[in-house]
């Protein structure tokens, strides 16, 4: 049987489920952090489990390039490489492909581009990108397609989105199938109802283990990207896990939880890690603020990561102070501990029927905890929204 | 009872030991993993522990000027700030006011000099020095000296010498004696014997828990270090801890110890992990080269660090290449772990009465391994000696 997703509980449009992969089987909703270059920056695969973390990302465009799919394929596969014997989800390649090269040449074949690393010219088709994914040995494998920008007019998305389509459909055709194993398709659409819906009926008339919702978390805001979501979700497939790509902030996730999205990747927690940041039950905090100097409490009393468990939030300002690499490798492992206890809390409450109950409680305590959002706290979150990937 | 050591073997001139000291018991000969600014670069506390380490090295210029010395006494002193419940032992700060500052002026009191962080003014003088090793709480504390700087005069060495043993008077004088803690005084002399012995009669004189040799390890090179304590150990007091600053690669280790030396810190392993480069068994290895590319093996299969237990030799390449921060965590990891394995090592060889025979089998793998020292292992090593703190 390929990769598939059974629904263990339902509340309102949130899911509680489990996928069930190859390399083992995961809870819904899940938050996989990002391990762009076959490593979870500054964790070990030891720790990424510690956390509590069940399934991982890599990035297709990274691997490609370095140590290049042939050699990851030679290796074993990404997970024999990583050490993580958990499931991997890759995408395609396309969203860095066109966000890290400004000399990419699109066209209906694919999509020829030069490495940003040493200048070397590569192409990515749909089919190539299937083949690198299965080297790469990803669980979840993603199709190929094109990551409309914001803002983009309605001819724009729909050319755009069409386009993507019918690269889903040779990928899909690419793919082969394998026991635990899946594909998802893309929705694309940008802002236009109708866009989305009409490909969402696309993918769905050509059938995936999995439907993600992509072209958001691109600077369009929480607000349209809510509306995005409620939209589209309920035309997507009921069967299937829907994963919402390169999301998010912790209020971003539980708002598309609520509005029925099961998985969920992003670099917010391991990069804003290794710049000072920290996510906790009350609010976020710039551990760089030289108010921390001489705090002697935890980041976060409910946290049981080595940062809260071992350290004071005055030891976590020196490090990052003096740009000691233990900092971000603790306030890494902290967010990251945060997001699986985020959407474990969010896991037991649809369980037990309480979800708006439980994600009004967690709203309150971001805005009323002992570590509210401080004066920088708000340019912060745009700069996190803005550099999703 | 202050700090004290007791014998529990010995080989040779080379001595098995235990250190007792107000935060647990060290055996000797040791290794102690330098964490210049509160942390071992790129470790947790629990990982320095986790590769057998049980006394670390902090430095007091760094932690005078970030975070500042009562800082650290507010937080509860060193072990508790770094979570590192062990024995510490902190240097002077001497070594680098004089390597990190062009402009510091020394007179009969003391240096000043300017925070080569912010430019800020300072003073360090033996008394103050002593007082800043009370507020991190270290369980060894060193005099503040003059290392002199090699080559030196026979006249530079013995004024600079002199200057040392009137400073390390005046800190015996300033330390205030405390269970389970202790002060060691610092043998220099540059390379004159002559100079030598009258240091260690002025050390001996005033009385110390222990006794560094410092001076070394600034360029002179292997043999001539070796020439240095061959002719100043014999004097040295036999019930007193022998410490060898910044000292060394694992050779350098081998042959302290078979003339008497029973504690060691060094930057090499974890620094050189940070750039690649990998001690094993086997000798030396830089993980940067192109031909551990495809390479399975882990670094030494003789080792248990997570490194070699769950890597190859290939991902910590790629790693490295990649400048993801997992490649010196893991190497820096390894070599910590190879330096407490040695030490070990040394020390069972020690109560066996097979020194000779361990260290000469462990030349020999050095040279003959299938890691044999590489194009650049000479260079490197030269480097690594030259950048020894």
């Amino acid at each position: 049987m390929t990769l598939h997703w059974t629904r263990l509980a339902q509340d309102g449009n949130a899911r509680r489920g489990v996928l069930h992969t190859a390399h083992g089987e995961v809870e819904t909703p899940v938050f996989m952090p990002v391990g762009t270059a076959g490593t979870v920056k500054a964790m070990t695969a030891d720790s990424v489990r510690a956390t509590g973390a069940r399934m991982v990302l890599g990035n297709t465009y990274h691997l490609m390039l370095r140590p290049g799919a042939e050699r990851v394929g030679r290796l074993g596969g990404l997970h024999t490489m990583m050490d993580w014997h958990g499931p991997i989800l890759t995408d395609s390649g396309g969203y860095q492909v066109m966000s890290l090269n400004e000399l990419r040449q699109m066209d209906e074949g694919g999509v020829t581009f030069r490495s940003h690393l040493d200048g070397s010219k590569h192409r990515l088709t749909p089919e190539r990108s299937i083949e690198i994914q299965r080297l790469l040995d990803a669980d979840v494998t993603m199709c190929l397609d094109e990551c409309t920008p914001f803002p983009a007019t309605e001819e724009q998305a729909a050319t755009s989105m069409r386009l993507s389509m019918r690269w889903a459909k040779r990928c899909r055709d690419a793919f082969v199938p394998r026991e635990g194993y899946g594909l998802f398709g893309i929705v694309q659409g940008s802002t236009y109802p109708e866009l989305r819906a009409e490909s969402v009926a696309a993918l769905s008339g050509i059938g995936f283990e999995g439907y993600a919702v992509g072209g958001l978390a691109v600077g369009e805001g929480q607000e349209m990207m809510f509306g995005v979501l409620d939209c589209t979700l309920p035309l997507m497939p009921t069967h299937a896990p829907r994963y919402l790509m390169g999301v998010g902030t912790p209020s971003d996730i539980v708002g598309a939880v609520r509005r029925g999205i099961d998985m969920f990747d992003c670099v917010i927690p391991t990069r804003s890690g290794r710049t000072g940041r920290a996510y906790t039950s009350r609010g976020m905090m710039n551990l760089r603020n030289a108010k921390h100097a001489e705090d002697k409490r935890p980041i976060d009393p409910d946290c049981a990561c080595p940062a809260c468990a071992r350290h004071s939030r005055a030891y976590l300002h020196h490090l990052i102070k003096a740009e000691e690499m233990l900092g971000p490798m603790l306030l890494t492992w902290h967010n990251l501990q945060y997001y699986q206890d985020l959407t474990r809390g969010l896991r037991d409450a649809i369980s037990a029927g309480r979800l708006d109950a439980h994600a009004a409680a967690l709203e309150a305590a971001w805005a009323a905890g002992d570590a509210p959002p401080e004066d920088a706290a708000a340019a912060e979150l745009a700069e996190d929204r803005e550099t999703l990937r």
